[in-house]
């Protein structure tokens, strides 16, 4: 049986995670650092997506290696925090090599929370430099980083963690900022979607919910208005191609359907990059198969801890103080 | 709240379904008829899928209306039965109008179930031809048409349909033949993953499953063999563009995860096509976004029922024969 794993101890050695929160402007992005470069891929499923380097992750492009993923607040003008990371890591010399020097290659999404804090101040190029700068193999989830003003269906949104260790050795993490449009619990009922996924060791983390008062005109999807988009990072220590990458993308996106009711709609931007360890020359797709169906529970109780980990912000109603 | 509909009552008008079964080579294919010309589209996930005429659904492309979707057995073998329902539109005169007379447009896809039967006889042009002949505005469900030799996660697999009248008057359904490689079921439980989107109606199809005899070794993935696919079929009378019918098949794959686990993997052909009604002026994204919600919901609730109506065949149990 696979081992779950969250927080801190889900994070795969190579990787270190940073956070840059301002709570003023109620925004902050979140860099994820692979320095020494892993294979990377995207799969963008939400239909109002806010991406950078995207396009060069599809599998018959070049470059194999990404040196960090970004996930911003600030919608497109939050865009900007990547030029900080960039420059974090071309003053280390680390990116893909040219005669003209490294160039860092660093993908990147948004997720809207303008207008949610009480400053006008998206995460610009300092903001990512920052991030970079704070990244350490520690995780801190909840309402930080890309986290900081996200709002998931009515509840404050965050930040989570999670992932497995499989039994034929690999890991496999999912770190998610939720900012969705769906629910990612029943409104009748209190009960989050996803809660069957959750560890034995999480199940902590969830709250009485026998003083939650479903309303019943809660039906199941009113025409939700507001502000939009899972952003998910997934990653192995399992060696995959790029290809295969794309593959443990695609099949994690299921774990965005099992927390979120609705999700990949016309109006998010629901994506989810990947990564992985080593030189890309792939795995047998039985193990492929088994590091996504991973992934996607691992993005699922990653949601879940978003969403537990993250306290209230002014206008905005944690998970848990809507139990009573 | 949407009203929950199924087998024929949530078909829509306008559309006719046909099976072609054969019990011998356990094999088959099923039709649906729109011979005015639906708006049409696809979204493919799985990574092992065998198509035809899915190209031309692409919304930069041109032909913008399909006048029958067919979903049949026999693997890359089967498409062949493409060509029957070709046959039967063209003799009624329906399809592409051109110079040199109708063409018709049959997007078609297979699912895998050779070797299942006592004779290898993949369905042919014949079989395409008469499920198209057999078409009717009923809804036969269970082991027949492309779900006869159709296996779900090691029970038998079949056709499920159902759907959903919205308040706002649009009714959207969904077709599904259920060959996953992944399980419907929690197999230390019994339980359906889908359980709790069955409407009230539809409970008295779940059987007792308090005899159920959960392995401790059945952990939650476990190296998963055999064949394969997923698909499905969604229908709305909504009058999407063709761009948002692709939106309509993109969120209904969500209910495919939420019923199958592991879904979109690297073994199966998931698919999801889409039909809409009219001349493909396009709906408000909002409508959009509740018609491709419970275009999900309506994908999962068809494949529990496909699981539920199913009874075995040789060397296949039924799920309910799990249950004691």
């Amino acid at each position: 049986m696979a081992e779950a794993l969250w927080g801190s101890s889900a994070l795969l050695a190579g990787l270190r995670l940073g956070h840059f929160t301002d709570l003023e402007a109620l925004t902050g992005c979140t860099v994820v650092l692979a320095e020494e470069g892993w294979v990377g891929a995207v799969d963008v499923r939400g239909a109002a997506p806010g991406t950078r380097e995207t396009d060069l992750l599809a599998p018959e492009n070049t470059v194999e290696k990404v040196q960090a993923v970004l996930l911003t607040g600030g919608s497109a003008l939050g865009l900007a925090a990547a030029e900080g990371v960039v420059r974090y890591l071309r003053e280390k010399g680390k990116g893909f090599p040219t005669p003209g020097g490294v160039v860092p290659i660093v993908p990147a999404a948004v997720l809207y929370d303008l207008g949610r804090g009480k400053v006008h101040r998206p995460p610009g190029v300092e903001a990512g430099y920052q991030a970079a700068l704070a990244a350490r193999e520690r995780v801190e989830e909840g309402s930080v980083g890309a986290g900081t003003g996200a709002v998931a269906g009515g509840v404050k949104g965050g930040v989570g963690l999670a992932g497995y260790l499989l039994e034929e050795g690999h890991r496999v993490m999912a770190l998610v900022a939720v900012n969705s449009l769906g629910r990612p619990f029943d409104p009748l009922t209190g009960r989050l979607y996803g809660e069957e996924f959750l560890a034995e060791g999480e199940r902590a983390l969830l709250p009485d919910r026998s003083r939650y008062w479903g309303s019943p005109e809660d039906y199941r999807y009113p025409f939700l208005l507001g502000q939009n988009t899972t952003l998910a990072v997934v990653a192995t220590d399992a060696p995959l191609s790029k290809a295969q990458t794309r593959r443990l993308a695609i099949m994690a996106q299921d774990g965005i359907a099992r927390a979120i009711r609705p999700a990949h709609t016309p109006l998010d931007g629901d994506l989810v990059f990947a990564l992985a360890l080593g030189e890309g020359k792939g795995v047998d797709p039985y193990i492929l198969l088994r590091l996504g169906a991973y992934a996607a529970d691992a993005v699922t109780r990653a949601i879940l801890r978003a969403v537990l980990l993250s306290g209230g912000a002014p206008g905005i109603p944690a998970y848990r103080d809507l139990l009573g």
